[in-house]
């Protein structure tokens, strides 16, 4: 069996966080138990910085984004291989990555 | 007027520069100046390091790819944006990544 973690989320965890996670620009992909946001950075040094805090994290979660990233964009998706749909790991994950784009926007205004 | 390296591969260029990229398994992209590579790593520690290291080289060249990575599996595409097509920075810039990719596999074997 795997973690809690890993788990599909049921639907009162779903009524639960993927309302806030709505308030903060992510959207439920479209055909797949997915969620996605796009993040524009001042450029590419400042993408990237992010981008390395947000792998440090999913490295340390074992749990790993699905990104594209040009110059000073980058586009996340995130889902879970061991349930094929979200689970908690995709909540926690993504509300890392808001408070890390947030930090980092934050910084340089 | 760009700066040389960021203009337009002229035919003698191309064929200088091409066939030697393609015998490492870039193509060229269908319907677009752009070359493609896929590259797959041991995990995401890995794929992440190597992504890490043609940051650093694209920012010091100002010259940045298109990528998408999941775990392993980066995907990159090279197009130079000032030209709207190839210039020397892409073959630059993917010699520069063959040669990361190869010193990242081969520490690890």
């Amino acid at each position: 069996m795997s973690a809690p973690k890993r788990q599909k989320l049921d639907e009162e965890e779903r009524n639960t966080s993927l309302p806030s996670l709505r308030k903060t620009g992510w959207t439920e992909v479209e055909g797949r138990d997915a969620i996605y946001k796009e993040y524009l950075f001042k450029d590419f040094n400042q993408a990237f910085g992010f981008m390395a805090r947000v792998a440090l994290k999913a490295e340390k979660m074992d749990h790993h984004p699905e990104w594209f990233n040009v110059y000073n964009k980058v586009q996340i998706t995130l889902s879970t291989h061991d349930c094929s749909g979200l689970s908690e790991n995709d909540v926690k994950l993504a509300t890392f990555i808001e408070a890390a784009a947030n930090s980092i926007t934050k910084c340089d205004e």
